[in-house]
C-alpha cells in the first residue's frame, strides 16, 4: 500500500484531494469509488481505500486496483475528506477523532445523524445546515434521503403535518451477506413450474435476514422498539424530522423487504397543510433538482432506476382526505440512498471552497 | 363426460349436492376444488367441474379424474349451486340466467360485486345481507376480503374512517399466465452471484403483466382511471364500503404487485372514530373467527402462511395519530381471498337449509 506516498503530488492543481474511503469494498464502498470516478465533478488525486473490518481486498479506481486493508490511522491522518461507508460501530470509533483534526467526515452511518451537532445534510433540500466548522456530517437513511428530496417541495409550498410511508426495499440494502443468502434461496428452489396449482414454496435457510426472502416479503428492517416500531421506521421518523426541521411531523412506516435486488420504492401518503390539486404537486416538485417525474400512466420500478442517480417519482395522485396526495417512488438504494448522497455533500463542500 | 348422468343417486342422502365449477382448472378453481375435498364440510354429491374457454383439462377430485371442457348449460342446469372462479365476462355471460332459474350461483368475478341487487358476502363479516330470494351471490376481491374481516371488529368497536393500504400482492393472484412468466424471467437470469457490486439486472420480455415482474415491483395492478387510480385499487375501495356498509368509508391504496408465488400481503392504516390502544385493538380482533394473531415481535408472511386458511395479521401497533392503527396481514391470495370464501358461502347457505 502506498497511503503514506508523497502528498505534494496530489496538489499541483489545487485542489486535487486525498481522499479515504472507510467501507470501501462494500456494497455501498464500491459504488461510491465508482461515482467519484465516473463524476469527474470531484477532483480526486490519490483515492485511500479501507475495508471495514481486517479482511484485505482490492477495490478498482481508474483502471488500477488498489489494496484495501484494515484501517491505517497514519494514512488516514493525511487525507482531506473520508468517507464512511461502513458499520455504526467503526463511524463511532474513527469519525470524531478524523474530524476533530480538521479532516472533512462524511458518515454514510446511523451513528450521528440525530446527534444535535452533527449536520444531517441532502444537498437538494438543507445545504444551510453545513458550517465550515463542522467537519463530521452525516447522510440519511437510504429510504428518508429520496422521500425527503420528492416532497421537500410539497412540504416548503404546503406544509406537510403527516407523512405515511410503505416501503418495498432490496436486498442490497442489506448488505453483501443478505444478497448473498437470497441468491443462495432462489438458486436452491430451482426450477419452477406451474403444474395445475401454484406452487406451494418452504422456506429457506437464513441468517443476514429475519427470515427468508426468496419468493417473500418481510416487514421486519431493524429490531422492534417496544412500540412495535423497528429500527428502520423510527429512522426514517427521526431523520425525517430533523432534515425537514419538523420536530411535529407525524410519521408512520412500514418498512418491508422485498425480494428485488437493487432499487428500492415506496408508497407514500402526504397529509398537507392546506389542499394541493396534484397537477399543482407534479408542478412544484418538478422543480427540485435530482428529481425525474414520471408522466400520468407511467411509474418507475426498481429493476427499471437501478443504476441510476435520479429519485424516480411517479403516481401523484389525490389521497384519502382532500389534503392528501399520494405518491409512488422508487431508485437506486446504493446511490442516492447513500453513496450519491455522500459524494453530493463533498461535491458541495468543493463548491463552497471548503476542501483544499 | 357424464354431467347429465342420473341426479338422483345425488340425492340419497339429502343434501348431496350436484355442484358445479366454472373455471375449475384455473388457479383459484384448483383450489376451490381441493377445498370441497378436504373441509368435508360441504356434501358434494358430484362435481361438474368445466374449464373457462375453449381447451379441456382435467380436475382430479377424490381420486379420480374428472373431464373439464367448455361450458355446457344443459349440466350445468341440473346442478343446485355453481361456483364461478372464471372470467368477469364468463360471469355476466352465463351467472343471471342460472341465478334466475333457482341455481344458487356464488361469483368470485368482479362483475356483479357493486350491483345493488347482489349481495357481497364474506360470511364471517355480513352473511344477515344473504336473501332467500338472492341466488346470485358475489364474493370480493382476493385484496379487500383479508381487510374487511381484519378489521372489522375494530370498525364496529370504534367507527373506521379512514382506510390507507399498500398491498404485496402475489403472482398466482394474476393467473396462470402471470406465473410461468415470471418463473421464465428468474431462469433466465440464471445463476446469480455478488461480485463485488451488487448485480444490475435488465428487464425481461413480459405480456401478462405491465413489466418484468422477476426481481422487480410493479405499481400497478389493472389498468389507471382519469385520477391515476388502478382498476385494484378502485375494487377494494368500493367493495369494503359496500362490505362494511359505509358509505363514506375514506379509502386509499396503492396496490402493488411483488415477486412472490402465493399469498398477498398488505400494510395497513386504519384511522378509527376513537382513539384504541393497540393492546385493545389486539383483544378486539383476536375475538374474529377465520384469523390468526400473531404475537408482538412476529408476524406472518407470504411464504410462511401459503396453503393455510387463516387470514393472519400482526405488528398491530399506533400509527400517525392517536386516533390510528397500523397493522400487517398476509394470507393466502387464492384461498380466504378466492376459493375459501366462496366456500364459506356455499357452507353458509346450507347451514341455513337452503341448498337442497
Amino acid at each position: 500500500m502506498k497511503h503514506s506516498a508523497d502528498r505534494s503530488s496530489c496538489l499541483k492543481k489545487a485542489p486535487s484531494l486525498r481522499v479515504g474511503v472507510i467501507g470501501a469494498t462494500g456494497m455501498v464502498g464500491q459504488e461510491l469509488v465508482r461515482l467519484l470516478e465516473r463524476r469527474g465533478s470531484f477532483p480526486v488525486g490519490e483515492l485511500v481505500p479501507f475495508s471495514s473490518g481486517s479482511q484485505r481486498r482490492t477495490v478498482s479506481f481508474r483502471g488500477r486496483r488498489l489494496a484495501a486493508g484494515p484501517v491505517d490511522q497514519a494514512a488516514l491522518a493525511s487525507c482531506s475528506l473520508v468517507f464512511f461507508v461502513s458499520s455504526d460501530e467503526v463511524s463511532r470509533r474513527l469519525a470524531p477523532g478524523l474530524a476533530g483534526r480538521g479532516i472533512w467526515t462524511i458518515d454514510d452511518s446511523s451513528a450521528f445523524r440525530l446527534d444535535p451537532g452533527v449536520p444531517l445534510v441532502i444537498p437538494e433540500v438543507n445545504a444551510h445546515v453545513l458550517k465550515r466548522s463542522s467537519r463530521l456530517i452525516a447522510g440519511p437513511n437510504c429510504t428518508m434521503t429520496p422521500l425527503a428530496v420528492a416532497a421537500v417541495a410539497l412540504h416548503r409550498g404546503a406544509g406537510i403535518k403527516e407523512v405515511r410511508l410503505a416501503t418495498y426495499q432490496s436486498v442490497s440494502g442489506a448488505g453483501r451477506s443478505a444478497l448473498e443468502e437470497f441468491f443462495l434461496q432462489v438458486h436452491e428452489k430451482g426450477r419452477l413450474r406451474v403444474e395445475g396449482r401454484a406452487p406451494v414454496l418452504g422456506g429457506s435457510a437464513h441468517s443476514a435476514l429475519p427470515g427468508p426472502i426468496a419468493y417473500n416479503v418481510i416487514p421486519q428492517v431493524g429490531g422492534f422498539d417496544a412500540e412495535g416500531r423497528s429500527v428502520e421506521e423510527n429512522k426514517v421518523a427521526g431523520e425525517l424530522r430533523k432534515v425537514w426541521e419538523a420536530p411535529s411531523l407525524k410519521v408512520s412506516v412500514t418498512a418491508v423487504r422485498v425480494p428485488v435486488v437493487r432499487g428500492h420504492a415506496m408508497a407514500a401518503w402526504l397529509t398537507l397543510g392546506r389542499p394541493l390539486s396534484p397537477a399543482a404537486a407534479r408542478a412544484a416538485i418538478s422543480r427540485t433538482p435530482g428529481l425525474k417525474l414520471f408522466p400520468d400512466g407511467d411509474y418507475p420500478t426498481p429493476l427499471a432506476v437501478a443504476d441510476t442517480e435520479p429519485v424516480c417519482v411517479g403516481r401523484i395522485r389525490k389521497g384519502a382526505t382532500s389534503r392528501e396526495l399520494c405518491l409512488w417512488l422508487a431508485y437506486d438504494n446504493l446511490l442516492k440512498g447513500a453513496a450519491l448522497n455522500s459524494v453530493q455533500i463533498a461535491e458541495e463542500l468543493l463548491r463552497r471552497g471548503w476542501l483544499a
